[in-house]
């Protein structure tokens, strides 16, 4: 059976990612970092639940959770603890900056590689979209293009570097992951720390816009 | 004053860089990575040996110790615990291919990087050298060069990635370093799980070769 390793932090973008894998017919092993973010906690509970439904479907995959808080712990950012108040508003607005977290994907990414060439998977899959690509580096296309080359190097061409959502938006990415009814209703998207999704910060506020667009109604609960 | 941020394993190579970038004015953060290897505390007492001494004549430097043995657990590698037997020999034998850990460098120099970005360091700063090369894909250029480029990306071109020893023999670093009095007598080289050196795996073998190369005796102790 041919073995992809994804990042699923538990949000709608990683979840519609492991189903579209799952059904390519990869076994996936997911990898679920905890790195100190304020939301990190719901991330995770929303990560488990996730593998655990498509486990119970007959779906080969499994969850390898990664506590980095320690590694994390020198880092600045508004997303982790301990940094500035996590902003509201749109996530294109330059307040969103504050939530970038210096070097995550290729930290995570590289994690990946590694535990892929270690376990004989000959893939690693990225969650990034279209609508991360303004303010996040890490989840350009430029850099999507320089990492997956570095990986070539690194694991001696053992491993490729695939970002099958790089295109799409998060509406987009609604739509595919409902032709294969990812379980969206167990996804954590809020950046907040609290049990409740917020729907203020940017990050609700691009999940309810991709919802809006498509006429669904989104089936997590919101504070208001 | 300028910062930089290296990996510094308490070797001989890292030692190098270490006392190069200093003569050269940065204020260094050294990271030390517990990744679980067999002769890793040997590693990190050595790394804590040589911040002292550079402390202790004047010098701007700190050490920043990383557990990511939790991390490593599930990777496949000789120089890891509960891994095959190290084996002995030269460096360039096929034997000691056993002893690439997937994807270290790149999962060290991530995490150098994102740490640079918060602290505002410039430029972080790679060990590698030519006698790497061989075994491990992570040492070569053109692994260092897509690294660059992806550190270039990610962190939106605050960060630059240099490896100043890249071209250099294991003798070349050797005189580099000796012209810059740097302590190799507090470095440790050898990859096996005891106190004094073994004086027979690769690593051991490729730092008594440079040694005798010089004319020079190697300040260290060893088994044999």
């Amino acid at each position: 059976m041919k073995k992809a390793v994804i990042g699923l932090s538990g949000g709608m973008d990683s979840a519609t990612l492991l189903g579209l894998l799952l059904e390519q017919g990869y076994s996936v092993t997911c990898c679920s970092f905890q790195y100190g973010s304020k939301h990190g906690v719901y991330e995770t509970e929303a990560a488990k639940k996730i593998v655990e439904y498509y486990k119970a479907i007959g779906f080969e995959v499994n969850l390898h959770l990664f506590d980095m808080k320690a590694v994390f712990s020198g880092f600045n950012s508004a997303l982790l603890q301990g940094g500035v108040e996590i902003p509201e508003g749109h996530y294109a607005g330059e307040n969103m900056k504050a939530t970038v977290v210096p070097g995550r994907n290729m930290i995570f990414g590289s994690i990946m590689a590694g535990l892929a060439e270690s376990i004989g998977a000959e893939v690693i899959a990225l969650g990034v979209h279209s609508g991360d690509h303004f303010i996040y580096p890490d989840c350009r296309p430029e850099f999507i293009n320089a990492f997956r080359e570095a990986v070539v190097q690194s694991s001696d061409a053992k491993v490729k570097v695939i970002a099958p959502l790089l295109n799409d938006s998060k509406a987009s990415i609604l739509v595919r992951g409902n032709k294969i009814a990812v379980p969206y209703h167990l996804t954590r998207t809020c950046y907040k720390d609290q049990e409740l999704s917020c729907g203020k910060c940017g990050s609700c506020v691009e999940r309810l816009e991709a919802f809006a667009e498509q006429g669904i109604k989104d089936p997590i609960e919101y504070e208001n």
